[in-house]
């Protein structure tokens, strides 16, 4: 998917929305723990009745490994399901990797080829031998973290470098040479919406994928004020609040709930920043 | 295992090696290639020729995870085999996990509990967050990147900060504070030995796992000249140099070959250590 592609999602949609499917078996609805594929069963809903309000799904591989096999299953046919049945989405695996050389490659070559999403979110750490694998796929993304919103972000994310930057600055300079906006997206707190603006004099028109709406005490509208470009240039992620949003057998009502009251708000900021 | 019982395993066995198993499943040898469980039965022939010369396995996950189901199902396996038969040895799963909050914490149930290794490699990018919960398990331990032995390290490990330390240093310092000798070691690329110096001055008696001697480059002698302290302090990984020894029918006995190499090697470096 190219950013022209995604921007035509979130135009058609009015919804620049991911939605986070964090799926903590222990969390499922009691009525579905006896299914013999609950994690998956319990995302099938959730896609079916999130999918009018989302642009993209984004899977966080720490819940489905914790399953061990059944949860490397689930993970599996939920994206395959996305892709047979909402193949517009842009499905992000959550996996935060980051390795070198061939190593590198084989993590590409799961996401990509074993299972077919759309990008990975990557730690760029080890620099760009980490990332390179992934860009040699068409159409294909890497997600790199840039500024994340959890507290201890400032204990090297945040260290001031002597050109001037911060190490996330530095991580987003550098590592905006190593692809395009077609393929590069970065990771940004919305607890540091402030600091968007600073962010986007550096990389004014990739993608930015924010966690941290919601559940983590973000702002939407603050995210928007700061981040958005004239082609949003947002995805804005929501995990807890939305997957979670009741845990009774009327999950999946509220679930779709949950994900139109955030499209209705992003609608509005949305055509305010489109009118600019 | 704390690390005065790794050093009793080390100085029992005359050796510091760690066998990395990077088991690609397109290079195991053709006549394993039929069974059901290729991968498994490959490593657990590389185990049997080559534990009497090792005191640690690092399983890397990149290629499990590329062979989907199969390939998480042959980890599992290799780590119980491990656990079953070979009780003594220090597992790592080098899976280089770094997230937050409550997706660190099913990263770390998943591999010390869904899975029973002993430690699993991170990357410190999103500081304390991503660590903390795996120290949560006594006994069981964090491996932290610190400088590694790719080319793209200088991207940002290397990156001069205003506090005069590179990052790599403001990871080391920052990071022994969170825990002990006994549950942090830290990723050291043998290819960068002369570097070892400096890092001894800021975590002396913390094990280093030591990547990239061999395939990669590195020198053992350099790296224990450099990097060795009073109770050894090294874990010297080998992956291809050591499973891929030989294709043939004969692979596991190469691999034990290869080992057993590496291991008189370690033996005589261990012993002019012990002396000072």
């Amino acid at each position: 998917m190219t950013s022209q592609e995604l921007f035509g999602q979130i135009a058609a949609k009015k919804s620049f929305l991911c939605v986070g499917l964090d799926t903590d078996v222990r969390k499922i609805p009691a009525h579905l723990k006896d299914s013999d594929d609950a994690i998956f069963e319990f995302n099938r809903a959730i896609i079916d009745a999130t999918a009018p309000f989302t642009v993209a799904y984004k899977p966080n591989l720490a819940f489905y490994e914790a399953a061990g096999l059944d949860g490397w299953r689930a993970f599996e046919k939920t994206v395959a399901y996305l892709r047979s049945e909402y193949p517009e989405m842009f499905v992000i695996a959550d996996a935060k990797r980051g390795d070198i050389g061939n190593t590198s490659q084989m993590y590409a070559r799961t996401f990509f080829e074993t299972v077919d999403v759309d990008s990975v979110t990557l730690s760029p750490y080890m620099g760009l031998d980490t990332v390179a694998p992934f860009l040699q796929y068409p159409g294909k993304w890497a997600t790199i973290l840039a500024l994340t919103s959890n507290a201890s972000a400032s204990d090297f994310e945040t260290e001031q470098t002597t050109s001037g930057e911060r190490l996330y600055e530095v991580v987003l300079r550098k590592s905006k040479q190593w692809g395009s906006v077609d393929n590069i997206m970065y990771v940004v707190g919305a607890t540091k919406a402030e600091m968007l603006s600073s962010i986007r004099e550096i990389v004014p028109n990739h993608f930015l994928l924010v966690p941290g709406v919601g559940a983590q005490g973000g702002s939407l509208s603050e995210v928007a004020r700061y981040g958005m470009n004239d082609r949003c240039g947002l995805l804005v992620n929501s995990s807890r609040a939305i997957i979670y949003a009741d845990q009774s057998e009327r999950f999946a009502e509220a679930a779709g709930q949950a994900a139109k009251e955030m499209r209705d708000q992003m609608a509005v900021l949305l055509e305010e920043c489109l009118k600019r």
